[in-house]
């Protein structure tokens, strides 16, 4: 019966691809650090923002279209960078950058992408714009170099860079599921989580190899398996990193530099002075330090301090169409998701990501239209009708 | 065993009515948009207003009647417009008329019920006033003239003009049961759902055709079956309705009019300037844009601008002859009832609908005897001990 | 095993009646009006008052005596009347009466009790003291002197005279379960509700005979079934009495007078100017008004205004001698139990009771030790740290 | 497949205990007193404290080492005093402080461990420092003279002193197991726990003998089993305990003194005016008084008051390494955990303990490195993002 069932939000496309993927993997994407409360918080705080409904206001023109990072969207979205993605679907990211194109929105690659820089700017449509690429700080500098002109040459024009992974978070799940172990025990974990999937063994894990960090290659000397790159990432994590490297970055990247993981003030206006064209407001998806706020507990202040300098993205929690207006109105430019994204690349692959983003898109329009909005540019707090407390205004 | 209770309160016939209809007509009739927060918030928010009970007053002689829209009630309520409604019981809105003419409310038929116009005038004992009239604004103006001369026509002398439908809502169980999809796999679906529920196929939709939308009969060129109409309908959402067309509107019908779906007190003021009789405070039940604000929220606000004006009306949320007292003291004249009615219907046809009515006519008696009110006029906040902070006063 | 185990709680008691009752009695018995609001609010509001624990206080003679309506207890706390306490046991009011006189705390004799005041009297132990006495207005004022009378002669100088039942509320649970309907299906679904529980049928339906209202026997004429006597009880509500008819029956009265079913500051202050001796806080254990607050919300102001002139005590959700406490802190002179009391005595008969009595009486000795108090009489607000925002202080 | 999991976090650890304690073992570690509501708030009030996340500082040089009561700790945790933890594994006590040793932080051993304090001493390392000991005021001042002697000379420099059990309270968990009742019903209800653990019995209650009060020995007159030590003790408590004792004990009492279990200023400042070197804000665990404050809550206003006197440290619902950089942030020196860690020793033994603390000192250090903070010594407000107003500032 349920297999009947169509989609149509994503919770829905959360609980097929809970249904496809082995449990380590599915814990993997759906799972944050310590107890999940930043997580939680992410989801539930965007609905604390009420909307303000009005009426008899002539909305038969529309128009979800913006600019991100100086690029032409058909709604104020972009698919945020997610590490394995191409685990959750055959060749992942390369599905995913073609649905994003068709829906025209940015596809942000991660640095830790199964498919490398090459394969996913292969996969674009004649004419699409290059996806952006996402980079953490590398111990080894001369690897970061690489990695930034193996993008520029790729065609990238935007960097997301994350400054929020001086370290991995503690993910619970993963020391739970035996993800983080090794020895025999973890591997019999894993190994009857596989064989309760064979779908997806069949599908992905052999149809779908090399399962590798494909923008990496060059750099994991003799990196044949995903451990082998996996120790040398861990390897890579620099705790050293300040915003002196920021000032090296920028003259190593003529693009575009957007700062993803913010959620301090004090760290969106350093971001100001830096001279990056952007920041996401972020905390990874609640996956590095478990108790900070949700993103949209932040966001205002943040967009005040510094929207007038540089483009405010946000992302965390973020689920709806509607969630999206909500961030647009509390003063974000645009959005970043993770999850959903990726939920529905699991379950209905190129085709389910496509599906997601229409839907958002039609729910962004009727928010528009029922708060009586035309454009994109002209949702504000105007559009709000009551703040919780929990968001500080 | 349950087949054996007896219905008590609203949520009790919405048990039953679980149990009666196919599961896409239940969903249909029972969700909202997208997350169905404020159909959540509608229910819950009513009880966040405190009652105040006095004792050792005269209560011997305690009357809830009024005048609604200049029409004499029993009680200050009534039945709400509720497409489909004749989907839900043989001939639904037939009966339901009936069973509001004898408990002495009024009945609003919508734009697409089942039943047409002349068959719910018809079905009204003799005597018993005409029903209240529901209309959408339509692409073709011409079909609205027609619709309104046959209301007139027929006897109806309240116009309920709803304002919230520019564009249809998400309604995500729709989706999700396949109501909103075309092809085999929806079908299937949809006639598994019916399979399991054989009393209602030979009851309702055997025995109660024509199943289609009886006021548009002389509209829908060549509709025969629902799908025909349904498709006419969604081509006549007109979101590019403003103010001036409801002063077109004000030229064209010379009875009351009521402006259903206003939530601001900005609009609400419009309404008063435009020359409507009333409004309805509505987010038509939670079903049009998710995230908007409960109505009992909005309510106080909106009855101290423009109360004095108009008669301010609320729905959304309200679940029992308590609720409605409450309604009253955060300032409304009268509510509507949408969900409870077709609950009761779906369960107990006319009977159930006459017993849900009697049982909230008694609650309302109650409420009044315990706070100490013997009319309904002077039902006011000097009747609530607290009100929650959710509520603005 | 769960038979095994030892009730320790007052849920725990609860759960065990559950057991043992038929579900329209347990229904009866547990349920309140309406959605059941106020009464999970009197319950859940006396939490929200956090103690003050206080450390190195020389706490060797700690003292929970105190008196109440001038009469000795052990601990300032009585049993509540409650209607048919006797179908929950055999001959119950007799049985509950023995076990308040162990543990010396008043008991209150409904005016509707199965046991008569006779019998309730003739069960007391040599030497203690007799029971209160609990009355409603009656439209027949002959039969109230006549009951006031019967009490007199009795023994009882205290009347707990109860205002907030003009009508009967609303106890949805008793319509569900056919309690309140006549004709076979209600009297089948009573019926396969007893076979269920055969050890109550035997034990008290045919041991515990007659199953009548026993002080009321000599004024229902020719009442020989509970059906007869039911009748003639709700033939016999006068929702219009007002204070003067209270002064009427302060004219009737020589004992002490507590007027119980009061929530308003307004009303606490005409009790005290109508000559009571004390007054009841209370709103009937959440049977009468669903949706008025709880009694720990209001109590504190209560208590400030009149708390000098007269006896303040409270009742509704109190279920720990914690909670006792917590109404002693804030403001109350004593709290009355209802629920809780024939919980115990449905599934312990006297023994449930005393054990129930003896738990509190430990309870509120420890809380006294813990805050520091050595009496009574000095626990007041100086013992809670911290009062929600939901109680109004 | 449970048991092939890898417990992450203490609630995982918690989990696996319940599967290997028997029932009325499990309920009294688990279970506090009451409703168990200030235990649940001690858990759940750390979360109320936002942390905030900082980005581009240097923290390649993160550390977690600190003193507690004068003594070199990796991290600021100790193990808080647990009586009968020797009933959760073979020697429990011993295991735990080889643990402890092993992390390097304290191990407190409770006056009514099984283990004495000769055994505990002797289990240490060389070279590692001797454990905490932890005591009431027993009524035969004799013997509180003869143990304090006796952890002098086995080479105890800190007494931690309970002040907040001058009578023990309600565990209704104890209470329904029948581990507080004598006779037949009581033994068979745990036999029958018994018998669903027979892992347990055979390795601790039979190879784990002898399970009496180690370190009373000497005083018990003739105490072979546990029942005679706890008769003993039971007679031993003492609610006469004033802060003049504190003074004799001051004097009695050479090394360290921390007065464990206050929750309020004014006791707190008495406590620095009585000469103790710390304190330990604690309601026990939620064992004592249910209905008290969390201790987060009344953490700052108590480390304000008197953090510059002396140690505060605080115990209490602290379930995390993150939890306990709250607690710093709030104001506290170091914390104590108690049923975290006899979690993890029922369930893994010394190793189980071990991994618990190795899981959390990362979990601590994470939080150090996105905050931005280096040392221990900085951690303060300036690290909150938020603190909602249940903990008062
Ligand atoms: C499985 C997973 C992997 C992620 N990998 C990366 C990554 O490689 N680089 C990065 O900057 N952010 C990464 N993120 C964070 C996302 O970019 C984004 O900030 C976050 O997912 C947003 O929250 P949402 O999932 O609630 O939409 C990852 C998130 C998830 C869920
Ligand atoms: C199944 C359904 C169909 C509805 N159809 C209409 C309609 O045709 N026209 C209209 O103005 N409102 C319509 N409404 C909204 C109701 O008139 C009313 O505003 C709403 O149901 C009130 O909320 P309640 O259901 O919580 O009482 C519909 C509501 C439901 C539940
Ligand atoms: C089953 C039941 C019957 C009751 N009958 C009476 C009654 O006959 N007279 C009266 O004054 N109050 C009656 N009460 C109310 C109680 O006296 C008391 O106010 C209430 O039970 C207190 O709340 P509690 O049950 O939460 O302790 C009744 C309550 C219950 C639960
Ligand atoms: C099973 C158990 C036994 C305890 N025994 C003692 C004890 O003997 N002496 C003492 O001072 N505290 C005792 N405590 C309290 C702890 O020292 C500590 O204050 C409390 O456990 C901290 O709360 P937490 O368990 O949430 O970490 C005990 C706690 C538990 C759970």
């Amino acid at each position: 019966m349920s297999g009947l069932q169509f989609p149509a939000t994503a919770q829905d496309w959360r609980a097929q691809a809970r249904g496809r993927l082995p449990r380590f993997l599915f814990d993997y994407l759906d799972g944050g650090a310590g107890d999940e409360r930043t997580l939680a918080a992410n989801v539930q705080a965007w609905g604390q923002a009420t909307l303000r409904q009005r009426v008899l206001v002539d909305v038969s023109q529309v128009d979800t279209r913006t600019r991100l990072a100086g690029q032409d969207c058909a709604l104020p979205l972009a698919l945020a960078p997610v590490g394995l993605a191409g685990m959750m679907a055959r060749r992942g990211e390369a599905q995913a950058l073609r649905a994003a194109s068709g829906a025209q929105v940015p596809f942000t690659l991660s640095t830790v992408g199964i498919c490398g820089l090459n394969e996913v700017c292969a996969a674009a449509p004649a004419g699409a714009p290059p996806p952006w690429f996402q980079l953490y700080m590398l111990r080894d500098r001369g690897a970061v170099r690489a990695l930034l002109e193996q993008a520029w040459q790729a065609g990238c024009r935007t960097l997301v860079f994350t400054v929020d992974l001086p370290l991995p978070g503690m993910r619970q799940r993963d020391v739970r599921n035996g993800m983080a172990h090794r020895g025999a025990r973890a591997a019999l974990l894993r190994a009857s989580q596989l064989l309760a999937r064979p779908g997806w063994v069949w599908d992905v894990a052999l149809r779908g190899k090399p399962l590798s960090f494909g923008s990496l290659a060059s750099q994991v000397p003799g990196g044949r398996d995903l451990n082998a790159f996996k120790a040398w990432v861990d390897a890579q994590f620099d705790p050293s990193v300040t915003w002196q490297d920021i000032d090296w970055l920028r003259t190593q990247w003529r693009g575009r530099l957007l700062l993803k993981g913010l959620l301090d003030v004090q760290d969106a206006r350093a971001a100001a002075a830096a001279g990056a064209e952007g920041i996401v407001v972020s905390n990874h998806g609640g996956r590095q330090l478990d108790g900070v706020a949700a993103t949209a507990e932040v966001l205002p202040a943040i967009a005040r301090a510094v929207g007038g300098q540089l483009e405010v993205l946000v992302d965390g929690g973020v689920r709806s169409g509607t969630d999206l207006f909500r961030a647009l109105a509390l003063g974000a430019r645009g959005v970043l998701i993770g999850r959903p994204w990726v939920w529905a690349l699991a379950a209905g692959g190129e085709a389910g990501v496509r599906q997601l983003l229409a839907a958002w898109q039609r729910e962004l329009l009727l928010a528009m239209t029922l708060t009586g909005v035309t454009r994109v540019a002209d949702i504000g707090p105007e559009q709000l009708d009551r703040v919780s407390s929990q968001i500080r205004p």
